[in-house]
């Protein structure tokens, strides 16, 4: 099935906004196995939208339009998709008491040119929102069957998961049921997961579990679309491959589906009634911004400090002994991880000292990190050399700590070698 | 002039990735006057790219596309330009030379598979590409002029802003001289802003100055963008618009050009031979993260310190009878403000102290965020309530707090209303 998308609006036309709804789009179909043939972006303007509806009903078998929905005068995707139809618009009543129930429940009147968002060009089929005052609405133009979705990025997503992919998948003959299992992992790269998970997908004799991945470094995402009839299909289908992807990852999984790596290492303090600690340098408080702004982190968040200077930690930790001048070593490491769990009484610190190179950024430069994690009882250490510019090192030394604490919740090695680092 | 932009790629096809490059251009050719007409994205297809460069070629006058100069099979722009125009490929052998000693220079042999990467169309203009292997080129299709770029961003950028927009200026027939000039503000929404800055275009007589802006929440960009003969003429028409700006948007205006408010915040305390201490909250970090990461802070950023719950800071600040358990006030943030700067030794403390609304996040979940600024000598207080959503409050309240410290360095009130805050 040929699929475009069209993204209308100045806003996106003239790059004041980054066009984020087209990726959105583009990945959600293709998790359900469908994929996106062309994109067309146009501003909000007669001529340009009617030529990209025309151009779209003449090639594709389905066309998924992005915005124009809104109650104001640059909004003109009804008019033009009635327009490229050769039909009327009309007031969809329905629509109108929804909208005019929108408003009375906030207490306010609706606005008279709100009216304009529930004429629908004869005959469309209406796509309902339940959470704006812009519905959506399918019909054919050309060849092709238009849907026409709001700019708004909640209201979009919503509808087309709940509206949309299902009407798509229906269209395109395929199973309708979809499950799309996910898994983060940090320390191995691309290729290396690839190489790793090679055959799983066809340990499912029909085909019907396709593998994908997705980089955002420092992660890796891996992705497993289950076709199948119904829901307990799609489990049993399942259930052996992604128990499969679990053994040969292994250590390296994160996290799952929605989950964070933060999100993980907070549940776990949760359950364990912890408390954390954390001792930053050059990653300047990212660790800190991930764990301490999550729902819940109130609980467990005790204290975070960031230096720039190391010895500023002297005073901060009462560590008088303590060398803190030259390159870091595993005693330094471990004092200022005893040191900052002891003065803050928090069950976990977490520390992170990183030694930098010297000189200008450039693409090899690098930074030695030092990894503690203390308890009570125990504390574990962990050295890694990062080499690929400044930033790249202090993205690497957030994931690595946090990554390392999980292990270390877990129970499992804090210490396996990763493909990013040197040594 | 018409212009389209062609972004290839099936990485952005698929949504694996934002297109970025797409708004990047768009953006850059706002600013010099000319505007985008339209957009596709089309994958490394050799059907669909023939289709995307012929359906330009006949409606556009000039076309950017991004992508597919690369040295692997799927990079397809040249072969299919060449297919478009009907004409052949051939060897660039300047460009070869200049590829070859890329790879000479990094001490690497030439993959055979580079060569490609210097096979042009017939008649075509290359294009400079002093950081990559990728050569851009420019020829005609159909009634069209065509610029190939490459899809890494920074080869892009350098393409595009020094052969690319030159070349559009001069066939656009507009002044070719051009000149961006940019102002950051917060605390002022768009359309106050927009309203602030009636009839500034006009105060130049020929039109040649455009006023624009771009909101990205908590700060608003405005831009004026001046066309002209020189740059003599430029800086002649530019200076008594850009100086009637500074004087409407006054205190509000926290940079210029490609400042940034943390970055003038660290050059004043740098100049000022300051030094800084941090205490955050609910900001959880994102103040350290925004100070302590730009190069140089590591002379200025002394301590960061951040707790969820306030009562830590008695024992990290010393601040025994300081009443640190129900709302703050203006006494508790003073003596966190002072504790925070003699304890660090720091010329200058920032502390930002949130009294968070109870409950779940909603749109009009708020907080009253409280702000002290104390030198050996003196002690700022800023007080403010917003509402918005928890990160809405998280963002406002680090923009804020820095933006309080930019004030106090420069000798502006600390205290002036914003749109954002309700009492």
């Amino acid at each position: 099935m040929h699929i475009h998308i069209i993204c209308t609006g100045d806003e996106v036309l003239t790059g004041k906004i980054v066009n984020t709804n087209f990726s959105y789009i583009a990945q959600k179909l293709e998790d359900v196995g469908l994929s996106v043939h062309w994109g067309t972006t146009v501003g909000d303007d007669r001529e340009s939208l009617l030529a990209a509806f025309r151009f779209a009903g003449e090639r594709a078998d389905a066309v998924i339009v992005n915005g124009g929905l809104g109650p104001t005068v640059d909004d003109l995707s009804q008019e033009i998709a009635a327009q490229a139809a050769g039909v009327e618009l009309v007031m969809h009543e329905g629509w109108l008491a929804r909208m005019e129930e929108f408003f009375l429940k906030r207490a306010r009147t609706m606005p008279p040119n709100n009216r304009k968002q529930a004429m629908l060009p004869v005959g469309a089929e209406m796509l309902d929102n339940p959470i704006g005052t812009a519905c959506g609405f399918a019909m054919d133009i050309g060849r092709a069957r238009f849907f026409f979705t709001p700019g708004v990025p909640r209201e979009l997503r919503r509808m087309l998961e709940e509206q949309i992919i299902p009407r798509l998948l229906e269209r395109s003959g395929e199973p309708t049921s979809i499950f799309l299992k996910r898994f983060h992992s940090y320390g191995l790269g691309e290729s290396h997961v690839d190489q790793l998970l090679a055959g799983v997908e066809q340990m499912d004799p029909d085909g019907s579990i396709k593998l994908g991945f997705r980089a955002h470094y420092p992660q890796i995402e891996t992705k497993l679309t289950v076709r199948g009839g119904d829901t307990d299909d799609l489990r049993r289908k399942l259930a052996p491959v992604q128990a499969e992807v679990r053994k040969r990852l292994g250590n390296f999984i994160l996290a799952e589906d929605d989950q964070t790596l933060e999100g993980v290492v907070l549940a776990s303090l949760l359950q364990q009634q912890g408390t954390l600690a954390v001792v930053e340098t050059f990653t300047s408080g990212q660790i800190a911004v991930r764990m301490a702004s999550l729902p819940g982190a109130e609980r467990v968040f005790r204290r975070g400090i960031e230096v720039r200077d190391f010895t500023e930690l002297h005073g901060m930790l009462g560590l008088d002994g303590v060398h803190l001048t030259g390159p870091m070593t595993e005693a330094s490491t471990e004092a200022v991880a005893r040191a900052a769990r002891e003065r803050s009484g928090a069950t976990h610190s977490l520390v992170v000292l990183i030694d930098l190179d010297d000189g200008p950024d450039r693409i090899d430069f690098g930074g030695t990190i030092w990894i503690g994690i203390a308890t009570a009882e125990t504390v574990a250490l962990r050295r890694s050399r990062v080499l690929g510019g400044r930033e790249w090192v202090r993205l690497g030394a957030t994931e690595l700590a946090l990554d390392c604490l999980r292990r270390f919740l877990h129970r499992l090695p804090v210490v396996e070698r990763i493909d990013f680092e040197k040594t």
